[in-house]
């Protein structure tokens, strides 16, 4: 029996998010049925974290145990053809016998697409349509304050049960490329909806609904209700988690 | 009665290409028909030309005439909840009266995606996945054999009833993006398959399938036998039509 840890990359439109649930389809029910064919064995996963319904991920790490003779790195090739197109394990290998996809983590990077038009754009559609014009240079000043260590509880969706709010972002960052925005945020642990949160902070004060000083004025009260929307889902992509 | 020129961009994935059959659904067919609905009086398009099956299009042109009150700006997002998410119309504005979208088109760029992987990536669901190894640099030297005004008869599929084949490549490039290839190609027209043809062609080259001239020579001889593969329509796009 060995420790594998697998690279899973899925379009997460079709899937109610990550987590397995009773009543709807989930990525890991799919990967969890997926292995357990191939291994002919019954096969849980591990997976860094969940993602919410809608939510994509190009890096989501999993870790499972397995008895099984065929050599890791064939693994993502043998479960193409049981995986459906927008699921994919893109690489697998051994790991230490302790690795834990999720207390093994030490960061994750999370970005989200946007993009500026009045109409639906079919190409973009893994992107958030934002019809209205903003000033993209009050965006680019006002991310920058979430880099750092911070109680970000006004960050967090209303009816989570978290208490220890407090999570250390490495880099905030934002790029344009004409019509579309990426915003690219990495860190050591993420509140429930905080990058949608704030992805729609900043859109708010980019287009002018909240002071250009709102995120500090989150960070400093720690109050949901000075924030922005909640971006949609559909922009949102699990890029990278990091381990040591 | 107006002349209107509008821009539509579509994912092809779920048609049968761009022109109107019997038994499958195309995008003209789907846009007609939305558009005599907004009208409510039978419309009729003309784009610059066609797009196979499976082909997207980000720029593609139509004309059409109509009698209408609605300003030509607004027809766009008039549209949008009678089009399907994979079919938009971007914009629209009145053209002189003898304008025609085919006719007056004076060149097009097609871009074409791949990226190199062993296995299924689901977020890169527009781009052909290549998973044999490449020598990049034997592709960037054989494209810029393309450019110029030559006998392209040797990148025309079979069974195409065209005989002049003579056609001028303003611009065809390359370029890498870590695992993602974009070959981008601008011309006065193309023949049939001829840029799924060309992405064919130049993947052999990389891959040591076939000389590093070969686009020299099937220039030279005119005979498709000495070319690539037909790369598949899913990493295809028609990007952008100009016009005088």
């Amino acid at each position: 029996m060995n420790r594998y840890m697998a690279t899973i990359e899925y379009d997460g439109k079709a899937y109610a998010g990550y987590q397995i649930q009773n009543n709807a389809l989930t990525i890991q029910e799919v990967l969890e049925r997926a292995l357990s064919t191939l291994f002919t064995n019954p096969t849980k996963i591990v997976a860094s974290g969940r993602t919410d319904t809608g939510v994509s991920a190009k890096g989501q790490i999993i870790h499972f145990d397995a008895d099984t003779t065929i050599p890791a790195e064939r693994i993502p090739l043998a479960l193409e053809h049981i995986l459906p197109m927008d699921i994919a394990m893109t690489d697998c290998k051994i790991a230490a016998s302790d690795f834990h996809a999720r207390y093994s983590a030490k960061s994750k990077t999370y970005s989200y697409k946007i993009y500026l038009s009045k109409v639906n754009k079919p190409l973009y559609n893994r992107f958030y349509q934002y019809p209205y014009p903003i000033k993209i240079n009050l965006m680019q000043n006002a991310i920058c304050a979430l880099e750092g260590t911070h109680d970000f509880r006004a960050f967090m969706a209303s009816g989570s049960s978290v208490t220890d709010t407090v999570r250390t972002i490495d880099r905030a960052v934002m790029q344009i490329d004409e019509d579309i925005i990426t915003i690219k945020v990495t860190g050591n642990g993420f509140l429930y909806n905080m990058v949608r949160i704030i992805v729609g902070t900043l859109l708010d004060i980019g287009r002018g609904h909240l002071q250009p000083n709102a995120i500090c004025d989150m960070i400093a009260t720690g109050d949901r209700s000075h924030g922005g929307h909640t971006a949609p889902a559909i922009g949102l992509c699990l890029d990278t988690v990091y381990y040591k």
